[in-house]
């Protein structure tokens, strides 16, 4: 009999016998693995604990101690889900159920669900977990498992296309429930320590719209019940922060449906944007980027060459029409225009770096299904930035970069970590090239003493890159900028400086974005900060509250010295009480509460977004409080005393 | 026999037997006049003293004392010019010879031309013009007619088309040379002071492509050899500041082949363009608007109730295509998505004005044969603004926005004509509210003192105008901005206010913009001030010469120093003489010249663009002096004493 290698995440090897089993595997390693086994992680995919090994093989064995773990508990989860549903709603047929990232989805037909019949099917579901029912794995002849299906066409499917070659076939089974499934799962429902439905939707089976339309039930599951509540309650203040939420009740944007995935913004947001824009100009200014404007229709021929028209217009993403028999293109990235400026002259290798910068407007056709205001867009704006170097300088032109990234997301409070994805197979370039630039990445990340995961293999396929990704108030993660070198763009191009030899050198291109686009980086301050902007991102910095109409005047003339920060009045004739509830409402950093006191006193009662209030203080203390605030471009509202 | 009312540019009226020519009111008027006629302009056409008048017109007498004179020398200048051609050239064959703005041209085939050639047929017109030949009417039987082009193609379509009707038909004769012609023409070839041929261009019979090509040749005339003289000098440096040509100089912009009519700024006109932007918003805040950003592409759906798609989509001039069965387009105006953001929201009385401010980037299909540089473009970056008001609020809002337009234009040297448009023919609106529009806009123009000229019904359809030309250094007029009211986006899109009375109103849409577009603004920029920017839009403000390479790091210090403004270091290795050539090549406003003794001295030698030195000068007195110029935006360079 043969024998197959399996590697251990170790890096020892076990011989086992071919068909043993990761069960098998885990009990070779130690009686007591063997018992807590729950699955294994083969290859790098998650599967049951049964599952018999036929070549050489990494392992990882899956306990209750595992991170793998709860997605096993979800994947039984989903079973205590169409247990429940079975037993209240007879009729009720399964199609699919996997496991996802936050819980499980199950599809199913045959019953028409709504948002109420959640908390029934829910409770069920509690009664199944307290049943402690054994989860157990039974084969079956393949003739018994289409008998069972005889009357559900989804399950029938599968057992001829994914199940095809099966016999006998795997069912998992608990209680009166049985479903077809190659786990794993768990022992017991028992082991279901928080278990909640969450809502409710249409889908398609197998994801086509082409196909049935499906009932989907998504819910989540948990070791442990305070998990689940912690689970819940990050997820009810994620929905409270929802940036299209809050977009609206502080009037930032909108995405109109004759412009799907095409935010326009209002005058808030706009305010925003342009603080961002500014700030971004600052750094780009310091960093030396000249900043260039480059149209956002061309000829779709100028795509050619970059290889950027078969990328995006191929597989439909490139807005792209023939009219007047020329095709053209809406761009879909900057780099080839901001290289053409590039070739528009002869350049020196005194000349280099060149930097030009742009926010640039750029379209992709996603899919309508997917876009979700500022987050899922058509339409974004990059703050978009190419450097055009020599291979010498690729690590100083990185190292600047990365200098200023920790002081930009600083001052969202954001922080950030690094990944350095390096060189798959499908890479262009000679080994050399890829070599240099990925030490060049490499040591500008080490020499910043900046923490990085390196995600080997992971780069594009025209360059190492180091991918920013934002963490937030939420702990979520975004990806968010970039800084990656090129060696495609200067090749296709034909792109060249002359060197001190007088002869031509190709250039290497970084492309690198410090926000990444203001739609996504918008969306995500806004989730983060829950629409509480710094004084110097608010779009309302100000806002002064007359107790009386009488006190109008004086709140003009103050409202006119400070002029250089965007302030309102509150001129309707509302109670005092009831100004400050908008103000709160709108979300408005400080107030300032004007009554007939402090106009005879020529002094102003400030109160700040924390509820903090402060009497008699002159306007000069808070002038300069505010504008040391957003000069510092603080994170948060500081208050004066 | 019955009569005709001829009513005279003083109101008067003369009754005319009908037939009776513009001569013959001439004589009726006086027969000083009647002697001196030259031609007539009936109803606005310039035409032939000899035109029958079959109905009541108006007429004005064109003597050699009228503005008109010019053109009727021109098209005499037209027929000179072919009769030099046929001494020349006899096999060459005339077809369509009319006076334009500036002079003539004439096209024609049968004959190979070229620049050389035109020197040969000037000197013969000169010849001509010497032979004082008179210029006289001669009326032909049509068959006559049709027998002298027998083998003119061209000309005997004339006599089919236009001249069908015509027996006898109009020519008109000068020695051996006739032509088919209406007239009118000068008495005489030596009436013509100053003739000459300027250049040769391809064209096609009746100007359409798919027809004969024709060659086209351009020449102009005028009553005196001086008034020539001024207008080749003025041509002359048009042509020598032709911002396609400085554009390249100055590497300010590119229009490449694969965007065309969509400008590329290059690092140096972007420096131009974000002071101008920067400039614009200071007054936008100042006017009270508030930016906003709207996206290029949306759905077409989105201009047909404003009565866009009508009168771009079906003219050809819209970007518009379809995709995934969505007729998308590019936004030619950006009204709607204004007008949108505006319809977003229960608007009040107490709200109004609210004012939209965006640069907003829009695109028109313009014919690809008439673009040229900045001036003639496809993509175009708008400084747009709309003011929703009430109708009360028009004449303030108008007023205000007049208020700062001859400062601005005072930054930039440029003198304003205003125009005020009236309504037309093919209003939408009642008289009332278009009176109350009109009176408001005249009422704003002269409560601000300005100069304007009423043109009658030349206003749009939607509401009356303001428009704004601007007069550059060589005397050309450029349109440029416009103010304008618009009762029709208002009504389509049933946008609403409520006002005091609680009830919804209608307000009215001001549209305006203070630059027009950064495209043509900068290339009229260009032109105008010859690519020598003054100091506050140069995009290389300073440059530092140092005189050896021993001085460059004390240039570099310098240029921290001046680190608020655009500042270069020359660094080549040149003679300071060819370093001070490029700069002034370069047009950089001023040069600091720092050797041994400067830098000893710790002092600077400041050299401007108009050459003008000064030695020993602190670089703080320096910095304060470019300061001073800077932010008082001054229009020239003013040298430091």
């Amino acid at each position: 009999m043969s024998t197959v290698t399996v590697t251990l995440p170790d890096g020892s090897t076990l011989e086992m016998e071919d068909g043993a089993t990761v069960e098998d595997a885990a009990f070779e390693i130690g009686p007591g693995l063997g018992r807590d086994t729950v699955a294994g992680v083969v290859d790098g995919e998650l599967v049951d604990k049964h599952t018999p090994l036929h070549e050489d093989i990494s392992l990882e064995i899956v306990t209750d101690q595992s991170d793998e773990y709860v997605d096993v508990l979800r994947h039984s989860a989903a079973h205590v889900f169409a247990q429940a549903l079975q037993r209240e709603f007879p009729g009720a047929k399964l199609t699919l159920g996997p496991w996802t990232d936050d819980g499980f989805y199950y599809d199913v037909t045959g019953v028409d669900l709504d948002e109420d019949d959640l908390e029934t099917i829910e409770d069920e579901a509690q009664n199944i977990i307290e049943e402690d029912l054994p989860i157990e794995r039974v084969m079956l002849d393949r003739e018994e498992a289409l008998e069972r299906y005889e009357d559900n066409e989804y399950k029938r499917e599968i057992l001829e296309t994914e199940a095809a070659g099966e016999d006998p076939v795997s069912f998992y089974e608990q209680g009166e429930f049985y479903d077809l499934c190659q786990g794993p799962h768990v022992e017991s429902t028992g082991e279901i320590g928080g278990f909640a439905l969450l809502e409710i939707s249409a889908s398609y089976w197998r994801g086509d719209e082409t196909n049935d339309t499906l009932t989907r039930v998504y819910g989540t599951a948990f070791p442990t019940e305070s998990e689940l509540e912690d689970y819940l309650e990050r997820r009810q203040e994620a929905q409270e922060r929802d940036h299209r939420k809050i977009g609206r009740e502080m009037d930032l944007f909108s995405v109109p449906e004759h412009s799907p995935g095409c935010a326009h913004y209002h005058p808030n947001g706009m305010a925003i944007r342009r603080e961002l824009e500014e700030y971004v100009r600052t750094k780009n200014d310091e960093l030396g980027y000249d900043e260039v404007w480059t149209p956002e229709l061309n000829k779709a021929e100028l795509w050619k060459p970059t290889g950027h028209y078969d990328a995006f217009k191929e597989e439909g993403e490139m807005f792209a029409w023939e009219q007047d028999d020329t095709e053209y293109g809406l761009k879909p990235m900057n780099c080839a225009n901001h290289a053409y400026i590039y070739a528009n002259q002869t350049r020196s290798y005194r000349d280099l770096p060149i930097r030009f910068s742009e926010f640039g407007t750029v379209y992709r056709n996603e899919q309508s299904g997917e876009l979700s205001g500022l987050l899922r867009v058509r339409g974004l704006t990059q703050d978009d930035g190419h450097a055009f170097v020599r291979r010498d300088q690729i690590e100083e032109e990185i190292t600047e970069t990365l200098s200023i990234i920790e002081d930009i997301y600083g001052h969202f409070g954001l922080e950030i970590l690094y990944k350095l994805e390096t060189k798959g197979d499908n890479a262009v370039g000679s080994d050399e090239i890829w070599d240099e630039a990925t030490t060049a990445l490499r040591n500008a990340l080490e020499s910043q003493g900046l923490d990085y995961d390196v995600e080997e293999g992971e780069a594009a396929f025209y360059g190492p890159k180091i991918g920013l990704d934002a963490r937030d108030a939420l702990g979520r993660e975004w990806t968010i900028g970039t800084v990656q070198a090129d060696f495609n763009i200067p090749e296709r191009l034909d792109l060249s400086y002359i060197g001190k030899d007088n002869e031509e050198h190709r250039p290497v291109m970084i492309h690198r974005a410090l926000l990444g686009s203001f739609e996504r980086f918008m969306g995500v301050l806004i989730e983060h900060f829950n629409g509480n902007f710094p004084p110097w991102l608010a779009p309302e910095q100000v806002r002064i509250l007359p107790v009386s109409d009488d006190n109008i005047p004086y709140c003009e003339d103050l409202a006119d010295e400070l002029g250089q920060f965007r302030v309102e009045i509150e001129d309707r004739s509302w109670t005092v009480g009831k100004k400050i509830q908008q103000a709160h409402d709108d979300r408005v950093p400080y107030m300032l509460i004007i009554g007939d006191n402090e106009e005879e006193a020529g002094e102003i009662s400030v109160r700040d977004r924390k509820e903090r209030e402060e009497k008699n203080v002159s306007l000069d203390a808070f002038r300069d409080h505010l504008e040391t605030e957003v000069d510092q471009k603080r994170t948060a509202v500081t208050f004066l005393v």
